[in-house]
């Protein structure tokens, strides 16, 4: 039986780890525009091509013999990347952190027989599969979501590394936050609402909010909903101050006769210092908790993940987590397991409660483990 | 009789002053590239000339018929602006905050017969010019000083505004700081070693170390000698993350094809937001603590000057302490008690105690007072 053919859009630290993955039970390709990162990628079972993949001619034949695509570029990339794979009638699972909602693409994808997943990862990607899951059988009144991605070695002022696109990292400090409280939206600006949280397995943290709910706030009502990111203590701090001195604008400003984005230049500053050296060891921690009414019992899910980075494989722990979650759906559909045709987000594989097992499994089978304590309240 | 000729270089918040200060005795032209500040000068008795006076050409021609020169541009074209000055015989009285030792120059002065002071304003300026006098009848031991300019009303992150030459008060953020303990010259980088202080004048501030000694420290040999500056808490610790960051490196970078220096955009985004709004009132508040044995007794000698904004003629504090120390200096010179040729910093002035006592009597009159507490140990 020849392998599915799978193309993979983006050699970063989370499509490294989806290629590895995926490299031994399929024929999987990957395109980059850096060619340095194909070379980290170097293995006999994974092909890699250098490809501008922000020419969209350059995408569609990269794409072209694929069964199924991955998205794994950073999210201004994502809405483009989704519309080429649907156009193209190629199923394709997303992890970038796309600003816009892709259900405009939704009666395409229909139209060409195509299933489309975006949000596929950690955060976004398993608090909306957990919830969908219990949403089957419980009346949810309360859903909140603490998680972060951060380096073991602390080092000032910011106290962290860009485990994904450090570009969609700043987003997550400029765009307001949106979140519900008391079945109503509430907006509020990113990095709002510090408060300290105590984690048995990584100690102190700061939760802040963030516009972490996205398509949750249509795909369920539920009374009380929110995300908030964490960070170690006090890094909140300089980056508002950064945001309230204009570094991260996107708005050109002249200087000395050059038109600059505040944020490029930003960029270039801190994003080589926000990069893990090599070695460097990373978590994810990551507590979901549900709560509502099931069979007349209040009842509360506590999730919680703690994931560390792979020392013998050498992938970060934001890898692991977000991209054994794509790679988990890849298979779902691959295997014929949600044949859904749209554009879907996360949640509508965990309506399906085989589906979402499925989902818990694998990743358990590759040490991401979502530990679960119920409460009776 | 025909009133003395006086060339002003700089219509800055303190050239303002110092033209307004100056004008009733002296024939005053001010000139600066900036037509809009000289336009704020709009005063029969102030003659105004818009000249680039980066071109020496045109500073030369700018200053020919002066009887003296005052420097009031940024630190930056301060040693170009004394060179200037000095190869065309005329004396001049500088309070840009020069980066460079201009020793270099006193030979060239002594030859040509001009009478070249600098860093002649509050700080570096009177706090110089009091140890000066002290050391006449005093062993002294201690120098202390601490020093800030700051509005009344405080806007986060920063709580400041920039009461002189922006460009210069980041370089108080990145130069060195250079002290005396026990003796020897101790280095600290700039910020360093905040301590809370609280002033009955103005609450609770924060003094970190910045490079204000300068001349003090070749000019005197005291066992312990340092300055430090003052703001409101909390700000030290966002300078601190923008320098780390590198927002204040004058290190060209490359951004989209675009070259330049973070510093020039940091100056573009902080420096509207770094400027008194009209009408908003600053004050400067300075402590110069000298200690030592005078006829065999141990005393202490605690000055403190705490200025406001004067709202009668629009003049910010920092202008009128520094504008003041300037003129009054001016005033020394043209009258002929000083008459020293050379190059000297503000402490030779200090040396000869009626000029001292000149000095702080002008600046009273003005209402610019230095309150005076001896205290016997």
């Amino acid at each position: 039986m020849t392998k599915k053919k799978i193309v993979l859009l983006g050699a970063g630290l989370v499509g490294k780890a989806i290629a590895l993955d995926l490299a031994n039970d399929f024929d999987i390709t990957v395109h980059d525009k850096d060619g340095g990162k194909l070379l980290n990628l170097q293995n006999e079972r994974i092909k890699t091509v250098k490809t501008n993949l922000s020419e969209r001619q350059s995408m569609i034949s990269a794409i072209q013999d694929a069964d199924i695509v991955i998205g794994a570029l950073p999210g201004f990339m994502g809405h483009q990347t989704m519309r080429t794979a649907i156009e193209c009638g190629k199923d394709i699972i997303d992890i970038s952190f796309l600003p816009e909602d892709p259900a405009d693409l939704n009666e395409l994808a229909y139209r060409n027989n195509v299933t489309a997943v975006y949000d596929c990862g950690v955060a976004p990607g398993m608090g909306n599969i957990l919830l969908a899951c219990h949403s089957l059988d419980m009346e949810v009144s309360d859903y909140t979501c603490y998680v972060g991605g951060l380096p073991f070695i602390r080092e000032w002022p910011f106290e962290y590394k860009a485990v994904f696109s450090p570009i969609d990292v700043i987003e997550e400090y400029t765009r307001p936050a949106r979140f519900i409280v008391n079945g109503d939206m509430v907006i509020k600006e990113a990095l709002s609402d510090a408060e300290h949280i105590y984690f048995e397995e990584c100690g102190t943290l700061e939760a802040w909010n963030s516009d972490g709910l996205r398509s949750l706030m249509k795909s369920f009502r539920i009374r009380n909903m929110i995300e908030k990111t964490l960070r170690y203590p006090g890094c909140v701090e300089y980056l508002k101050v950064l945001r309230e001195a204009g570094f991260f604008s996107y708005d050109e400003v002249e200087v000395n006769g050059n038109i600059i984005r505040p944020i490029d230049l930003t960029a270039k500053l801190l994003f080589p210092k926000w990069q893990l050296r090599p070695g460097e060891e990373d978590f994810t921690i990551m507590k979901v908790i549900i709560s509502g009414m099931e069979n007349g019992q209040k009842l509360t899910y506590h999730y919680t993940l703690f994931d560390r980075f792979d020392k013998k494989t050498n992938t970060t722990s934001m890898a692991r987590t977000t991209g054994y979650t794509c790679t988990a759906a890849v298979n779902l559909v691959l295997n014929e397991m949600f044949t859904k045709k749209g554009v879907f987000p996360p949640e509508e594989l965990g309506l399906t409660k085989s589906n979402a097992e499925f989902i818990i499994d694998y990743l358990k089978n590759r040490n991401v483990i979502y530990k679960l304590k119920v409460e009776k309240n």
